[in-house]
């Protein structure tokens, strides 16, 4: 049994920002309203709704997750966000489509209350957007960075807010890799104050936060905190960080299929992914700029999981393609096929069809939820150095130490978090810490 | 680090017996020998292609499992069964259209050469088939058990065997449930002696192969070596046994999918599940006695992996219905389709729906291999008292300790199975190990 | 051109009633008052959404066949029925939930005013519904029938009507064979008075609706109309009749589909089709008696559409399944999968998987309007002989002159339906006519 | 009953030649002469397999097409063609993986014969494929059309032939709209002789057949003989000529579903639909022009069908998407996916998906049997005037009249083909005659 950590007690208010207040953010912030009335269930939150097993089997203990570990409570939990049209939260709402309007309108006195900041926005980053509601008359980056600071703390002051944490629900920007400017803190401030085009709005909130100590991950797919910069940056402020692009539909059953599949030494030939949607964010996914960035994203998974270079004959040949299609009639209604050849005994061939009818922003919500929750858990135990590996089961794209490659497969993921969970209160593990390369 | 365990080298020949040659032990039996002449590769056996990742990622070291422990070999292997038909191995692949012709043809001299011995068969326990090639004369079942018990002292000195192990690859029997003659060793002796009508063809293959100290796993859902009666004999004899019904195609996929889902705490509302196949199997399963063996086989999986009594608003209502349908035209080719109603954030309503186009022997032969091996091996490395919980892994209906449930998800099952043989390695653990109820 | 035949204008009120006011009444009932209002589209009914081209292409004569031929108009159609509960039609529509409450809630006032009139009810027939609210104290199915007359009679005065139809809407009954007591009038009436048991509740309100000179058409699979007995009494009184079994969800595909293949000459193996539903329907099919009639129904299709005995080598051994299974979580929304195993060139093999999410009801409502339209249509042009082919386009199970087999590809009886239109209006046939049997 | 046509017999051989002898080239090939050795049956073949129905439906008339209408018999078949690669139709048919090496090998020494001549090619047009077997040396394309006519008249001499047909089934050319140089006759050959651009290798078969009066069909989506200056000269010369792009697949299916729901007045709010395929077709239409080609004859066909302008309300806005993607790990066994949004009675919405497992070159090669036997027909029963509307039926593109849209409802196509038969014969139309706008 490991010594319990000193956590500090989630006193006070928590403030969740969200950059970005579309279907995704709203969601979020609709359900948690509606959960505190009583109306419904925090479904897909394992924060809320999970349970953890402790000790023996024959021990039978298997508390909720929140009832275990001191995490900050819903009732005092404040919402805000920034984005780049001027609708509130109930307009936004109303808007996007994903809610029944007769929920929506039980909540709207405080939904019409959440008002958004105005954005940092680059329309270059997104070309199918034109933002309305953005910072303007900033000379350089870093004063847009410095903005976005004093929104924060003008926030926490009038809301009374006793920590913030950020979690980025913004469209997915454009393609861009990691490069000079962003390899050192030193550089991407130098680079903000010069206004490299490489440096994009999701990464000056990320820096923002990071500067402020607050924690801050990335629910879409784009360069952002994952960079040894702002790495660097919340090593040294204590700011939690946690990787990129929430893990939901088909990269979900993508991660939880591959690990069956591998673990049974099935072979794939062939993983054929497409997507419909027709919200927003497959509009923006029309551009191939955008795209791409997704694409990366989403391809990177399976080769983790099947580790090919250890099973070339399972896995050496395995042609992965992944399509997303703007399709206007579902709006938020997301729908994943994907067709997967697989190999048995002697090679012969199988395969396996799933369609996957899912509500795009409904699997999201949670997962922003979640990641607050996690990190504000995260910086109250004073862990370590930026990265939160741990935290790795939400993402397309888990953050993971220099060095060290990430890890994909949810049951790897599931066990990691619960068993940081679990070291975090003195419990005896069930298996490979969170925390292992990070001390 | 644990200490390391003694193993018995695995010498000589091990010789792998099938009560039943029909499709599945003769898509094994040509396999071991394709693969032996390096005509094909033993995909879908995790024995022979998977690895196995021993201490800290950065130390890279992921050895095929057949590489770390002593396993024997498959040149070693000699193959045998018996059958209600007197078709020759290779007569009977081909019968079974499960694999090429091509490739029977080429193993054509060693397949005939495998000849059924004469089987335990009783028509009121698979109504759907006529058998012709059996054991009569003898006055009961105990008198049965003990001709197979002669069969086997004959086979493993014919062919030189220093040892033997046994898995069940017969049809599905009609659903028995456990009583008071398989309560005690005793009682169940007695019973063979009278000829009580509930002990199966299956069981007494089960005692013989026990009485001798032949590890013994079972293929099909029927009462078999899951009594307590056959745990008592094998605990005196130190046979290993292992619980009963290969995990293949829509429970397979069941056990990866349903951990995927609760692990991210989405609710699950109904799972329907139907098959089409028409081979042998599907025959007899469309008899009703038979199909409800196979149902309440298969009925069982989610319950444990979901723990509704742990989360109700969950999987309390979970309303789960498999269907079997025998439908000529596809032969072998199992297909096995799922609708499964999801719900998620606040309630709102999602559908995942799975087409799996397998084939039913291709995904079983394998099973058949890694059990026998991983049965011989703990029955080398003396691993105490009948019940190998860590081989669940490959089981419908593993078996697990009095009082204990047995665990189904895929992915508990990997990591008990892999933490067992680091285990016996003398390696660090990286989870629960499969011991722990047994010593 | 054929001469144009004389039809009475549609004046006055037509009275549209139906045996059963359950899901598909009301959501017909509540579409009808809904469509009036100018709320909805009367989508799915070729009466109201349909058009029919005229004369040669380069013309362009494509007018809807609701300003081609004088129907009804829905402004003048009343509505009424039986039940066995007593819910008014809101209470009905509101537990079936098959319309949006906030629809239901706009015609509330309209739809409560629709009463079920008391329903002839026998339990044996229906095993799984409890009826409270059912006609008693008669001494016989004669006596009963009558009864129903008397309702008919007082509900055209009550209600000014013009003229009445009649479509059963109620549940499937239970498998009977067409017997003596059905081979003429005189013998129905004679059973009716003797209560013979093999006179199901629907085939009295036929005999009532018939008798009367009312049209009639049964929307469910059990035996009612389509008996000598009825035709006889059809005949007799000019009462037109059409065959059974709304043909909505999987039927209507495989009748869309069937067609399809068969135009290609491609080959079929094997056609599995399966339905999941969780409404009334779905719970009385549960049932084995009353799945049979549906079952029976169902078969028939594929048959006479492919005509093996005419194509051996394509359909000869066709092996056509059909499952229904009671599966709660769906409500109303039924989902039908289909596997169809083809063959093409050479016979080499290929599949089609059809997945139908539909919606039963909203399937079905539509057809109950149709039929009334067009039956009240057939009424008033004279249209000889009971019954009435070209109608065929909406059952599964369609009614034909004696000796003459139904035809159930689809666009074979949209030519059917189409050119007796044409035909009726004195234009240019372009196919068989659909009075050439009934003259 | 309509004068019976004159129509020649089909007497001595007749040569079937196809440019192009790719995976469908060679398996019609292959298939012929399989079927002619009694080894396979022509299923999918309307000519071979199909019946024609008579008279009445009492009659019970329903001979085989081909026993009712004088086909030229198979045994009378020549086949040839010419290809850029210089493999037989042997190895050709090996490297396309379509059909069984076990066949192949009993048809070994007829296909071997099978050499292609020297193709017409021009790597502009189709820049994923390396031509090596091509004509070359010659001035321009109007010089290329002559040396083509000299290869047909050489093959007529050497193989003793009657009468000669050409079936296209080259690869997919890129994009390219009727222009100037395509509109008269004139400007065509002027611009053969000055090597216009837009004049492209299939342009050049189609002139060169049409030239010497041999019957000409495309089975790809390219521009080539629905052109008007190929129209004039068919008219000339007395060519049969008949659209473009063989209807299979994913297409065929589009056209068997929308028009039965369309029967039903279903409304349609989005149709999309995906394929995979990993055959050499699939990688030419890999390339963004090539794809155009097929994408906007794929396009074209729902258009048509459901007639929007008709039916604003239930097809005005309509999204329609069709995407091809290169999938290498199944080869010719392309997959089609389509996912159909639905609405029905008060606009409630619904959904279908199909998926169709089928083989391109399978349900290809009938297609070109068919085709090339009915222009063969309609050149003997002296059919006037280039296009051939009534063989509509096998075309996504099919030819029509000026003026007249192409009518692509499979039944109406299917009716139209079978009546212009019955009006060659003599026989009672059953309905739209396909001689009417061609007299």
């Amino acid at each position: 049994m490991s010594d319990k950590i000193t956590i500090q007690e989630p006193k006070g208010k928590l403030g969740i920002l969200t950059p970005g207040m579309g279907a995704v953010s709203t969601t979020f912030m609709a359900g948690v309203l509606s959960i505190r009335k009583g109306l419904s269930d925090p479904i897909g939150s394992l924060t809320q709704m999970g349970t953890i097993r402790l000790g023996k089997r024959t021990e039978n203990r298997n508390p909720l997750i929140k009832d275990f570990i001191p995490l900050a409570p819903l009732e005092n939990v404040v919402l805000g966000g920034w984005d780049v049209f001027e609708d509130n939260a109930y307009e936004a709402a109303m808007h996007a489509k994903v809610l029944d309007k007769d929920l929506l309108n039980e909540l709207k006195s405080e939904l019409e209350q959440i008002k958004p900041m105005k954005a940092v926005f680059d329309k270059n980053y997104v070309k199918r957007l034109e933002g309305t509601h953005i910072k303007t008359g900033y000379a350089n980056k870093m004063e847009l960075a410095e903005a976005l600071m004093d929104d924060m703390k003008k926030f926490k002051e009038e809301n009374g807010c006793d920590r913030l944490v950020m979690v980025w629900c913004g469209s997915t920007e454009i393609y861009i890799e990691e490069g000079e400017v962003h390899s050192t803190l030193e550089k991407l401030e130098e680079g903000m104050k010069n206004n490299h085009p490489d440096i994009a709005p999701s990464m000056i909130y990320a820096y923002a936060a990071a500067k402020m100590g607050i924690p801050y991950a990335n629910g879409a797919p784009n360069l952002s905190c994952d960079v040894d910069a702002i790495v660097e940056l919340a090593k040294q402020t204590g700011a939690p960080i946690a990787g990129k692009d929430f893990k939901t539909g088909q990269t979900l059953m993508k991660t939880i299929l591959a690990p069956g599949l591998k673990a049974r030494s099935l072979g794939i030939d062939g993983w054929f992914s497409t997507n419909i949607l027709g919200n927003r964010d497959g509009e923006v996914l029309d551009d191939p700029d955008n795209f791409k960035t997704k694409e990366v994203s989403k391809l990177g998974v399976l080769e983790q999981v099947l580790e090919p270079e250890l099973h070339p004959k399972l896995y050496g040949n395995l042609y992965h393609k992944v399509r997303i299609n703007y399709y206007p009639p579902r709006g938020d209604d997301k729908e994943g096929w994907d067709n997967i050849d697989i190999k048995g005994w002697l090679g012969y061939k199988m395969q396996i069809k799933v369609d996957f009818l899912c509500k795009d922003s409904i699997l999201a919500a949670p997962l922003v939820l979640d990641l607050a929750l996690f990190l504000d858990l995260a910086s109250r135990a004073g862990m370590k150095g930026g990265i939160q590996e741990w935290l790795s089961f939400y993402l397309k794209s888990p953050q993971a130490a220099k060095g060290l490659k990430p890890q994909h497969d949810i049951f790897v993921q599931l066990m990691k978090l619960k068993n940081t969970l679990r070291y975090l209160a003195g419990e005896d593990l069930i298996t490979n810490l969170g925390l292992d390369y990070y001390d």
